[in-house]
């Protein structure tokens, strides 16, 4: 098999010129690799003339992503666009309809719509992969997938947002507020102009709803994770933290209890043991308990151009071998509807840090509320 | 495909045991996921009737485990007899020349002989298969094989010994010698009776040799790795380090220089900021700075019977289903003989500790035998 296998590129920001760029200049290692070249045959992105340091002359270009989904002669389509609907949506269901498979880095997306474009996928028998969707360079779908495979998972959880925890690490270190180290975060390009995805929790929420899924075998069920974020932590609660001995992280955690899969986003207090506490920055990390295994630790780069190239081209190259597997690792129709349990299954110790009038019978009047 | 994928089980210690449990309790489980049931048809070990836990009166019984690889209606042998020659080495060589998948924990004997072993399975067009070799329970060979797949890996390093970081560890906490240590270590069972290939880092250098092999494509080069470990480690050295901010690891390093591959063991001063500085006792972790993806981190358990056989078992299910690649991801015959570097091609900080006589011109004089 010398054909090349083709791919149509929609979007062409950070990941998707890193997408380009790496499939050039690494050209012989992934045929080497694959068995056959891998060739960019056709692009679409919203503005054709952007300077972007890349020669897409040799690729077809479309205005229109979905267009591209529907004509381009490519075996396969990566989507970098984003977003949960629009574009994105409409250009997946296409190629898939038109016997393409697709890679993805979109997480909105596979939250809002995973379980229904999985079936979709393995219906036409072609790939829907996200290495990229989930915790950015690390590949954590691929030892889901494969080097976990002997396990049954007990939890997996994790710091799956590198603005937030960006945010916490500064704030720790600085003792600046949350507004202000946001606004240097924002001037950095470390969050967007719009951060409410990021630092309201929601961004790792749709990372750890694709985690459950693929570790409990269960339907992704983004609609029911409840999610906090960062913006009501003051530069104090970090302070009294580490007085107390621990860090607050921004952790995403699904876990198998009694009542079922506990899923939610919220910030934690970590102690300066746990392998979490020193993952600082733009870093993510994803800790896994299972039952053979006991505890794996992967820690990685979670954004960024070339990171998570690096996990579209690892989906890309596996698919142009041949890998065509179910989407969320068990077929989409024995994705089960496994109950959720309630906010309140995972009992833990809390932190609570009150403002009080220095008056006696304060105290006295919080510990009867708490009691009751 | 409902004809169940048979395998000969050569070693019953605590890995092997593991292993035979996990294909009992979790029998459905794999069943789902290879698609055909996994079934232990055949079992070889030294004394039949040591009490292990384990009923294995439905399998074929041999007391000679190359026999069995000759013999046993298996589709894969899984070999967990230990040792670089004798029984392990010519069951893997019968296995294969029978057309028989191997799995293997066996270092030692993979740094001597998987050169010619993954020639001979290939040529064979059967697995050789041996991700519980390396840093036990971590699937490191793994992401290796698929995560990274489009990255080229410029360094591979990490703490592939737990023996060695156990007694390293307690070492740090207690204040203690080294020989109390390792006598403890030993009651513990975390030690061996005959310590000399984790103490002296022959092991950390057995595993550094096959993530060599695997990140750059090269032979196994065992036979060119100097190796260093922590007989000469004393508490003051462990003090010392810690008063300048570091702690000691024994670390296995491979790493692509100008020159070529520079490969070693040695006992590294590791600072508090990095990532492999909080893992402490028994866990294993591998660090890998690639191109794209930037820095991975993995922290697992590096041995014990069910992380082990975890790693056995990712094996076993990829092999079932039908999985058949090159040993070291790189096809035996394209194994490059890359020249290695001399030793001093990673130049680095040293930290040298000097008992010296009290005496005017001491320091002086070391300062000269050092310029020269």
């Amino acid at each position: 098999m010398t054909e090349p296998f083709r791919v149509a590129l929609a979007g062409l920001g950070t990941v998707g010129t890193s997408v380009f760029r790496l499939i050039e200049t690494h050209a012989e290692l992934y045929a080497a690799r694959i068995g056959r070249p891998l060739e960019v045959v056709a692009v679409s992105a919203r503005d054709r003339d952007k300077q972007r340091g890349i020669d897409c002359t040799r690729c077809v270009w479309f205005d229109d992503p979905v267009a591209m989904a529907a004509e381009a002669e490519a075996d396969c389509v990566v989507e970098l666009i984003g977003g949960e609907e629009g574009a994105a949506l409409e250009l997946t269901q296409v190629a898939l309809e038109q016997g393409r498979h697709v890679v993805t880095a979109n997480k909105a997306l596979l939250a809002h719509h995973g379980s229904a474009l999985a079936k979709q996928a393995e219906t036409a028998n072609r790939a829907l992969r996200f290495e990229a969707a989930v915790a950015g360079g690390i590949p954590i779908i691929n030892a889901l997938q494969d080097g976990l495979t002997a396990n049954r998972i007990e939890r997996v959880y994790g710091i799956l947002n590198g603005t937030a925890n960006y945010i916490l690490t500064e704030m720790e270190r600085t003792g600046r507020a949350f507004e202000d180290v946001l606004k240097e975060a924002q001037e950095l390009g470390y969050a967007e102009a719009d951060p409410s995805f990021d630092i309201g929790g929601i961004d790792a929420g749709h990372k750890l709803s694709l985690l459950a899924a693929l570790a409990f075998g269960m339907r992704v069920r983004f609609d029911a994770l409840p999610m906090t974020g960062i913006t009501a932590i003051e530069a104090d609660d970090i302070a009294y933290a580490r007085d107390l001995g621990y860090r607050i992280k921004l952790l995403g955690i699904a876990q198998h209890t009694e009542e079922g899969i506990a899923q939610r986003v919220e910030p934690c207090l970590v102690g300066a043991a746990h392998p979490l506490s020193p993952v600082d920055g733009v870093f993510n990390a994803v800790v896994i308990d299972a039952d053979a295994v006991d505890r794996l630790t992967f820690v990685g780069r979670g954004a960024g151009g070339e990171p998570t190239a690096s996990a579209v081209l690892a989906d890309l190259i596996d698919v142009a071998r041949g890998q065509v597997r179910p989407a969320f690792i068990t077929p989409a129709e024995k994705l089960s509807d496994l109950p959720l349990a309630a906010v309140d299954a995972l009992p833990g110790p809390f932190y609570l840090r009150l403002k009080v009038v220095d008056r006696p019978g304060v105290i006295a009047a919080i510990a009867d509320r708490l009691a009751r």
